[in-house]
């Protein structure tokens, strides 16, 4: 597997930075004969466009993916799909400053540590714009399992988070923050006012669950079906932690309270429980998959903070430039894009071995 | 990449099941030249091997590895080493019920769907004995990256955590729990006993720090530093949670408090907080590499949980056998050995690229 | 490694079909700080390009390659590199009779035994334009292997074969059939003119040497140098038989004919022949790398021929559109940018294997 | 890939050295439920075994296979499946000489160009015996794909080719030389005498046929069909040149000469010819797959050669020790089993994308 590339058999790669003429993805392994057009993907990429609210950064991109091989007569065809998105909206000389200092939390210093140099406009390849070519990806993937189902919210936005009592899946698409509970929603907003209006940032937590994964995609060991949702969705920008069911709370528990019962129900087995966020030994079982994402503040803040720059020399730097003043919020459509990225592979993988 | 092989260049493939003859794994891509005899990886095992206490399973296998190829008048070669650990203590007679029932919490019911059928006894490939083959892999893992030193240890079990103001690094190999906190300690076996004699089990969580990794390692998206240790520890059995850094705790706070700032030091630039885990961007900053892992109570309990048998009928099932009461302890050389083995494979892949 | 993947290290990635709105590849892997523009590139695929003389496709299409992403003020980054050129002269029209019945030799009939249907129109992803974009890969794995020159040329064309006694390597690019014959050269024009003029086409062996390649490049087994090579080269399409240094010959040698002496010499070893043409045990030996491919003749002639179409029926097709009388012409640059691509991904492997 | 790992979903890594304690071969990917046990690999690990013949190495191994994981209960589980065969008649004392003195045409001075050194034992890694580990796995592979058979011949010795008029595939397993024309097998039988006394060596071309093999296995490009078998086959110690249906000759004809007309036959498509070798654009046809192998003379033999020793001065060498004087001969089991290989993975990958 290759720096750019994930998936075993359903696998794509992507490119671009984030000041480039363009960005993109090619998605290879896509069975043929799926119904395909640009209007599948649209409305993924939509969902994650920055500009559409003042909670996001204020650039506009309007996103619009081009298909420029592998569907004929509109459908796939077996080949692969390249998706191109041209960017519009760079500004490159909100970036001189830094060109020359590394912004703490951002990937710049170790970008140079590693690479001697590297493309500074809004982080280069390093920015979150390359996760549109991931929702993109997803937007095929998800043509692969219509048989899923996948639903990503915002849990939490700094301490302030929803409440499952209030849960409204419906809600999720009504407000700019992919909360299902619309009093989070409006605390949010304060919330993420003050914070973008202070220069400051804040974190957040985003779940997301498929259903209709039917028992036994995944592997006993380093194709786990958890082992790759971690991979996958720990490659998003910002993430910094990953839970799959109960996660860190299931070390707290005692294998009673954690068990997850079963019985025979009318379609097969029943579970009392899904304290494994439907993953055993690396397989689903046929419950709900639930994978939860823990993602940092935006690093760019108007607070200066103290640095050095590329000459080794003390610093000081306020990122200025356009920003989402919670990152966690776009998060949400890309990490759907990951659920259905590895989901769609694990299905294929699953085929190819147990037919 | 392929079902049960983990890495990119330096990569390792594992093999066995708990109740087969032997167990083992072929290490592919290992440099050559470099002084390596089954002293080398022998104590890493003997810290992993089950029976040394009561706080563990009671299975007594001596877990003596074997090098059968790669090595040649006592340095690697370049070509791949095949180790082999034999099977001794397995008493597949312990097994006869859950050949029938599906264990709640265990992979039988995945792996049945998944493959029709499975090997039973001791959980087959889904059992941790397998983890033994990652240990031995990790150790020669480790001889790859010299200058990095890999410690883990017990942070929690179930609600009882370690002080860090406590925290003496010499005291973790000289207890049974891996603990830094000799308080800790002893306050772990009065839990673990109790849990022991209920027949119940316990959670725990796992941290794990890696020093001396230079900058520079890692790579901006698919093949990021944190999305490797994502994928590699989430592919320990009874994983069910991931952090890199501050982790969950990332979440809730701000740009200014989650900042990492950095000044000019002595032998290069010094950091004033590692939030981040040593990882900006997907690539190593030179600081601490810091993960945490959550590991779920064992699943295997003695009391009745409800189920169902192969036919789909209900069942009631109490796990007898040998286990551990908590498995996160002996998951602590698990979580050396992966980090290791992610960043010995990581530093080779960075001289690829930039050489 | 994926369906449209080439490469372990330093890999591209194809995209595009024959008549699709444009081509191109991503190039993963490529180390920074290498000088990079389009006019790097644009050369080998002009000396690729249909239509520049009466001997090769009439189609005109000027392959301007672009590139998107992973170069910044001249450099690579080490990002993805990606590169689009756009397809300009489709004439879908030509093709309305393929659509019907399959042109025996060509991909028709298998591509809808495997995927249901095809974009027939020039023979979609099997087209041997997908090879420019190759060719354009190839262009960048040249900088990454500054040390080694490549050199191709059609060494027979039919029956008519170069004569080593009259070899002149700057001949080459003088000849509309990349000969370093001038005589074989003007041979050839007689006989390719009369294939042409009467619908039918040629087959032709091309050979291509790598020299300055130092010993120690490959591996011992399935990352074999001439493995590899025999993988690159025989997926070009209309390539039926690969050899490396004597082939098909040494099956006929004795194991003294066969030896490839050494001596000292002043820079080194010295060979006293070549006839493992650069490798041994799957290794380079510091000898020049030489490889010799069979092509085919163009399957698309106008004979009509004996076939069915996709009802299964009897049917009779002559291929008309714009072919190339005799396609191993232009595969001499072809040849040349997989030897390339293969020979950067060993560089690479090497040195993330012994430094 | 990796270095020592072949196949894409069907997968096999093998490890081991000439004169190591065991060789073996790790399969990942096979499906589950297959009936298996060590009686279904051995019969093709001793066809391949030397010693049978004075035609061959008097190197006496009785190459017993044993099954360490994967099987349970006589079936494939699914998970790796480990097999391991001990090395018995190793004789190191025979290679004292190599160890200093580069033998030409073989890996000796490449390896140690790479590695700085090397097992020099028997040729360690380089050495043939690592061939028995892909004829187990071939054993395996076979299994996956019940609907295709593969016979495999010699189809010349040096300069004596079988007569296509005389071919008898009943013959095949008849005589020393895997030979289908009894009358070559006896003019065979004197010239592989005489090199054998005069401690020369031959070379030979091996055929191999698969058929059954339904249309629609393969892919366009880099997992083309007739790529994977290339790359498979010259991964053989001693190939040196490969061809997919007329190979080389088909580079002699026109278009009309070379087509495979097809037409409508009872039970499907029929093709009234086969050049292409039972494949189009990298994808089976239906037809049978047919591939040569040229295997050079083996570079063991007992006429001094002019070479160098390890500090780079001159020597010279006569290789003694216990050789095959025609490795092709033994080189039929082992292109079957790599032909089984490829096309055990292609099966499920086809299965992965199309279902």
């Amino acid at each position: 597997m290759s720096y750019n590339t994930f998936g075993r058999v359903f696998r794509f790669t992507t490119w671009g930075e984030s000041h480039g003429p363009a960005l993109g993805v090619v998605v290879d392994g896509c069975p043929p004969g799926i119904a395909l057009s640009e209007a599948d993907i649209q409305p993924y990429l939509d969902k994650r466009r920055p500009g559409q609210s003042r909670f996001t950064t204020q650039r506009q991109e309007p996103d619009q993916v081009r298909i420029l091989s592998g569907v004929f007569e509109g459908r796939t065809t077996g080949t692969p799909i390249s998706l191109m998105i041209e960017n519009v909206d760079q500004r490159s000389k909100d970036y001189s400053e830094v060109a020359v200092a590394y912004r703490p939390g951002h990937a710049d210093y170790a970008y140079d540590a590693k690479y001697g140099f590297r493309d500074y406009r809004g982080g280069g390849r390093s920015s979150a714009r390359e996760t549109a070519a991931r929702v993109a990806a997803g937007a095929i993937a998800r043509l692969v399992i219509p048989e899923v189902t996948i639903t990503g919210w915002v849990e939490a936005i700094g301490h302030a988070p929803i409440l499952y009592s209030r849960f409204d899946a419906a809600e999720i698409d009504r407000n700019a923050f992919f909360s299902p509970d619309a009093e989070a929603a409006a605390q949010w907003e304060t919330l993420v006012d003050a914070a973008r209006k202070a220069g400051s940032s804040l974190g957040a937590t985003v779940t997301c669950e498929a259903t209709g994964v039917p028992a036994g995609w995944g592997a006993p060991l380093y194709a786990k079906l958890d082992s790759e949702l971690a991979a996958a969705i720990m490659s998003i920008n910002a993430v910094k932690g990953i839970e799959i069911g109960d996660g860190f709370a299931a070390a707290l528990a005692t294998g009673e309270a954690n068990a997850d019962p079963m019985r025979p129900g009318a379609d097969g087995p029943e579970f009392l429980a899904n304290h494994a966020g439907g993953i055993a030994g690396g397989i689903s079982t046929g419950q709900p998959v639930r994978v939860r994402a823990a993602f940092k503040p935006t690093s760019s803040i108007l607070t200066p903070v103290e640095t050095i720059n590329r000459a080794g020399e003390a610093a000081e730097i306020r990122t200025k430039g356009r920003h989402d003043p919670c990152v966690g919020i776009r998060g949400v459509p890309v990490v759907e894009a990951m659920m259905a990225l590895v989901l769609a592979d694990q299905k294929l993988l699953h085929r190819a071995q147990v037919g």
